[in-house]
């Protein structure tokens, strides 16, 4: 292997609200040669995620926080460039949990190979990746919706929303969005047939909106946001909904305590149903989920968006974007 | 049948805030003669139940508004004075959801039979009515208590409550119990087997008490109270925790909004599961239910206690009292 160097991107200090780039450190370094068994995998598309915000603190969640001058860690496709492993040869696309560096060097039971055939590369970090089965289980496992109901979705414009309310019409429910600009409202409405969309940003009475999107109230509500967003749904829940709990980024920066109005009596009233959960406890149903969400996708049912960063070097910008609502669909870093 | 002189209450506005005398409206009339098909049932025990107060609002909920004028009805125990019916003759007991009233006249399907053999009057109901049902499956059908675990319940002393800690104890769970006096909190130790039981009245930092009685976390949390000591609970929560939400009493006479710290990202964080329920939804497993409560009662692996006033006009005392936490298990007025 030629000798080719490194560039990885460790996580210097915990942030206390927003983080910014003084809580990161780029290290430089050679690409070690691989061990029998390993395999040297170049960085091609790199997915940022709210979820990264939260491993980046110390409190106990539901993954490990990032270690403190530790390469930070995410979803990456990329290609192999050497290989001591039968599984894979140089120039095999493959996908897996690996580190902000230029390459991976590591066992090559860690990653997956990926078809481009089926689908470009970028699409394995969204729609036939960790977002788009987010989407499926979550929606379908927890929210159970029903023809004719009527699902809400937060966050609608991001990786996970569009997917949603996508599967939200594909079940025959009625499926309203609510994101942050008007340009994401109409592509939700025009591009992905959404039956109605709210700019929670411009909207003066966000209940008032709601309440004319869902004459029928509201069914299932998939949570990607928390806060106010979140208060306003709630109060229109119908008898028997269902809250998949999927996200709360308005909180996930949040330094002040994170107050609203307590839920529980309006839960009891409907009997309604909140759950969180990760995508993590579906790990037994992966080949189920990409099996439907590529047969949607090659069906034509399924669309998706990425807003795609370009270089190395604006992995962090493209993170703290996330927080920003700048992101139209998956927000992804084209490494090379 | 001799000519009756009966007593009833009517409710004759819609409190705002804590409700009081002037609310309701005492009336007398002479019973009326049964018609074919109707008995005459006497009131012998009457329940007042923190759910009333939802009734006397007109939001929306899980059972419709008492009319305003009308006379207000609720579980009652009594005996039959009169029938003209098959299905019943004078001195049958029964129970049913009857009109607070000395005497009601009802069609004779609307009441059902009980057997002071097996249980006193009163116990139909509590632990063989709609409490012991309530927390039968609240806790074993969303709770789902594994032995080992730990089970919190607030309200702990209530007529719901105290069920919920028993049950869970013979599950082999840890049984913690939030109650309002230490007088209460003795009796779920002493009398119930709880394994702790915590006073938030005086308890300075609610959250460092239920962490000491907790060591290992909360893995189910019966909620009958919301407000703070929800808060406090739900801040320990384990991984996969399930929430049953059969009440939020603190909040049915609160005027000013009920705010808090927002709970979706413990809730996602914990994958937790959180729902509310209200008996009727378990309509078809009810005889599961009191069979199974019979024989735990039977087998003196189920105490129950009863708070009983006594006379027909201490009834709006005796509802008012529930929001003052006086109460030790279930709240009766013996009419007689």
């Amino acid at each position: 292997m030629q000798q080719l160097t490194n560039r990885s991107i460790a996580l210097k200090s915990r942030p206390v609200g927003m983080p910014t780039e003084q809580n990161f450190e780029y290290r430089e370094a050679p690409v070690q040669e691989p061990e029998a068994g390993q395999v040297v995998v170049r960085s091609v598309y790199l997915s940022v995620d709210p979820y990264m915000r939260g491993r980046m603190s110390d409190a106990k969640s539901y993954v490990a926080p990032y270690e403190l001058n530790e390469v930070i860690s995410g979803g990456i496709v990329g290609e192999i460039v050497a290989s001591k492993s039968d599984l894979f040869k140089a120039g095999d696309k493959v996908i897996g949990m690996l580190g902000w560096q230029l390459y991976n060097v590591v066992d090559a039971k860690l990653v997956r190979k990926i078809d481009e055939s089926i689908a470009p590369l970028s699409a394995y970090l969204s729609v036939l990746g960790l977002t788009g089965l987010t989407a499926y289980f979550g929606l379908l496992d927890i929210g159970q919706p029903k023809a004719g109901e009527t699902v809400v979705v937060s966050g609608a414009a991001g990786s996970v929303g569009m997917f949603v309310g996508q599967i939200a019409k594909i079940q025959g429910a009625r499926a309203v969005g609510i994101a942050g600009t008007d340009e994401k409202c109409a592509y939700l409405i025009n591009e992905l047939g959404f039956d109605a969309a709210i700019n929670y940003k411009t909207t003066k009475d966000l209940g008032k909106a709601l309440e004319e999107a869902c004459p029928n109230g509201v069914d299932v509500y998939f949570d990607n946001v928390g806060g106010s967003v979140s208060d306003a749904v709630i109060n229109l829940l119908n008898d028997y909904a269902r809250i998949p709990l999927c996200g709360a980024i308005s909180s996930y920066n949040s330094t002040d305590g994170d107050m609203g109005p307590r839920i529980q009596s309006k839960i009891i009233k409907t009997r309604s149903l909140m759950k969180g959960f990760v995508l993590g406890d579906y790990a037994s149903r992966q080949q189920e989920g990409l099996t439907q969400l590529g047969k949607w996708l090659s069906e034509g049912k399924l669309k998706y968006e990425e807003t795609i960063v370009d270089g190395f070097d604006h992995i962090i910008d493209a993170f703290l974007q996330l927080f920003q609502g700048t992101n139209l669909g998956k927000m992804l870093v084209k490494v090379d």
